[in-house]
């Protein structure tokens, strides 16, 4: 009874601030603390996640998955009362794993079995697999230099290893990810019949990590087959081979690329009151890799684009903007999604003044990333009191995410919701990222975090000179 | 070769930073990077804590396990080369659980099993175990109020939940741990015949979570058994109490206090080489719960310690002051390691001036809680740039860590790391507080961002009047 009363008192002092139309500091505090009670006691975020992980799984694009979470977030948009709810087609690509790859190499007669996966975008070893001996360089940088007589006929295993005094784990996948991206491409320039990557993971253990890969204009009969292997096991094969020039190594995966296939991004709305032909938009990637349930990449960002929209709903906030949530299909292997949304926004001249995107896990939020003026940076850094009690306090200039991008232009300000990174290469793109691996307050704390952002730059506005207007505003 | 030639200059660096006696602004950020970066590639702390939680185990007050992790510390803190290492005995409470606690409840003749464990301090039930009808209360201030007439021979169920709005987890988990200390002796005194509470824990799930209990001043023959049921239980049987009045509980609980026995705090000293007779301290608790490993609770602060004076070591800088290490034994269930060093320093005139405790598991840190005047707080304050590449950001006055807290004087400094607080709770004295659930970055950066902390509180001292000498310092 005392909880009951405690939260009709918040409501209705909410909305007698709502409707006071006088909304000065202390009532952004008083709906701050609404806002992260609602999502902290009655959050839905955590619910959705675990129908997206558990009963749906892993989401790679064109997957019948990817459509069965297409039409489960639509379904549970319309739910929300939202004003519209619709999907966008856009054409995906098709890549499919195939049988469970395998792997060992092969030394003074012994045979090590390694982990092992496809890289996205990887074409099939031969029928029967690739065997052949191994080359070893620390980053494909090195290859030109080699060249084609040390190269040809071998597998090139790229094992450059995380930088692990990098506080910003994202800092230290960026130094690594174009290892994983061109090493085949480069690998095969040369002749190499293979390439085989570390695993780009914060942590030694016994999962290799998938991620997208492309040949860039190398001739179709010129690619070579791309895997990654576990962190433990290029320690094992790169200490064998300091023994054993001899060794070799052996491959067989069975991935397969299909013709693009129809898919959508799922696109709710709340249509602002005031301005309803200026848009803010909040979103996540619906699809995921495959090896995992993709809990943290980016099922948690999905489901707390959509919790921005139903806190705002529930708290009974209106806002002046039309709110857009947006749930992105193809970030992994193609961006086709986001880029989809930034086309047809430019088509039909929707003014976009702001879009935040969550795609960096499920994990404690620590604050934003901002890619705006310094004027609008400014104005930002003036609300950093209010996000205090929340222990939010990461304000910085810098990137914002992979779907929202297209959308850039000197018109728009884009975020990034930046959650504490030390675990999230443990899991990124591996078939440990799950569900049990996302905690439900700090996906809850995630979801506050990015409503109250929105609430704030709904309520104050991207405009920064400051005359008459804004200081009514 | 270009790794350790960089890992030589940052030692050059370093060392003639030191030599030089010029260490300004610059040169504290150097070495904060130095501490930092050998920390994250080169820490010991995951290491040791992987012995203490998975080799050793859960470490109660008085048990075998307790005694090994005393000596492997002492060992371990002997191989770093400090200037002393030694063992401080102390007496320390035994209680053991005996059996594995069972429980379940009977409703319309059904039989529903519950996960239960009994609280430590805890008597047993007679033999063949106790069973009896169930009053349910929501804290145990209820039961003055509904008096003998009603609790008589029942067992009380202290069912209050989490409350899951407060930010900071360790308010939650303030609000409701004297129902567990406090509530089995004052059931006892309106005729009860048992407790049972639900678990202290800020999730839901099966694992029962333990913890210290005590009967005060009740006479021995009026104790009763006191156990906690996992919050997914608790959920069960309040339920099931709705619909079934006449619903009766069962528990059977063998757990035993035996007398007091002999054991150690362990304590480790860098001396100082200005001021040998001010002592600095770092510390966390030996003694775990027996249900996980104790990794967290407080396996983790234990290695973060140790860490501290070896990352002090292996960078070569020689404190002024003398920094102590002291693994205290008992926290859990008695306190009596912190009382008993307390009483000796203050035996032997010892001046201490700081005292750390790492005593709130092993995730990312945060920053530091801290119990001093308000002119030594601003002077910490002064010192928050230093910590912002590493993301530590929380400074705020508070308390400290109980093992340090007998220390307390108008003339010392406490503090306590503040990790992130989202997942403390979920394992927090129960079988799920396991090793696995400990991220090696994660308590890499609490062990450099204490000893950040020890280097600027050694360089810098807790004086805070602003003359001559200061300024020189």
């Amino acid at each position: 009874m005392n909880k009951l009363m405690k939260s009709v008192s918040t409501i209705v002092l909410l909305l007698s601030l709502m409707l006071s139309g006088n909304m000065k500091a202390q009532s952004d505090e008083a709906i701050l603390k609404t806002l992260y009670e609602t999502s902290l006691t009655k959050g839905k975020s955590y619910e959705w996640l675990d129908y997206l992980s558990n009963t749906i799984g892993g989401r790679l694009s064109g997957s019948t998955n990817a459509e069965l979470a297409v039409q489960y977030t639509k379904k549970e948009l319309e739910k929300l009362g939202l004003d519209k709810v619709w999907l966008q087609p856009v054409m995906v690509p098709k890549w499919v794993r195939g049988e469970k790859e395998m792997g060992y190499f092969e030394t003074k007669g012994q045979l090590q079995k390694v982990n092992i996966c496809a890289l996205g975008g990887s074409v099939a070893t031969p029928n029967g697999g690739t065997k052949a001996q191994v080359l070893e360089v620390g980053t494909y940088k090195d290859l030109e230099t080699l060249g084609e007589e040390k190269i040809k006929g071998k597998i090139v295993f790229i094992n450059r290893s995380w930088e692990q005094e990098l506080v910003n784990t994202f800092q230290a996948y960026g130094g690594c990810a174009t290892e994983r991206y061109r090493g085949a491409a480069e690998a095969a320039k040369y002749g190499a019949v293979g390439t085989i990557i570390r695993s780009l993971s914060s942590r030694q253990d016994d999962y290799p990590h998938t991620g997208s890969m492309a040949y860039g204009d190398l001739p179709v009969e010129q690619r070579i087959p791309s895997a990654a292997i576990s962190t433990n096991d290029a320690v094992k094969l790169s200490e064998a081979l300091k023994k054993d020039k001899d060794l070799v190594f052996f491959f067989e995966m069975s991935c397969q690329k299909f013709d693009d296939v129809l898919s959508h991004n799922v696109i709710g709305e709340i249509t602002g009151s005031e301005f309803p032909n200026e848009y803010m938009l909040v979103g996540g990637h619906l699809d995921s890799w495959d090896l995992g349930d993709g809990a943290h990449d980016d099922g948690a960002g999905v489901v707390q684009s959509m919790e921005v929209l139903r806190l705002l709903s529930e708290s009974g906030v209106r806002p002046k903007r039309s709110i857009r949530v947006v749930l992105f299909m193809n970030e992994e292997n193609g961006l086709r999604g986001g880029r989809k949304y930034a086309e047809v926004a430019k088509e039909k001249g929707e003014k976009h003044i702001f879009a935040l995107e969550s795609d960096a896990g499920g994990f404690t939020p620590r604050g934003f990333s901002f890619d705006c003026s310094d004027l609008m940076f400014a104005k930002i850094e003036s609300w950093k009191p209010l996000f205090k009690p929340y222990l939010i306090h990461y304000f910085e200039k810098g990137g914002s995410g992979a779907d929202i991008g297209p959308l850039k232009s000197d018109d728009i300000v884009l975020a990034g919701l930046r959650p504490d990174s030390q675990r999230y290469f443990d899991h990124h793109h591996a078939a440990n990222d799950t569900f049990e691996h996302v905690n439900k307050r700090e996906l809850a704390l995630g979801a506050a975090t990015m409503t109250s952002l929105v609430f704030l730059i709904d309520k104050y506005g991207t405009e920064t000179i400051t005359d008459e207007k804004e200081i009514k505003d």
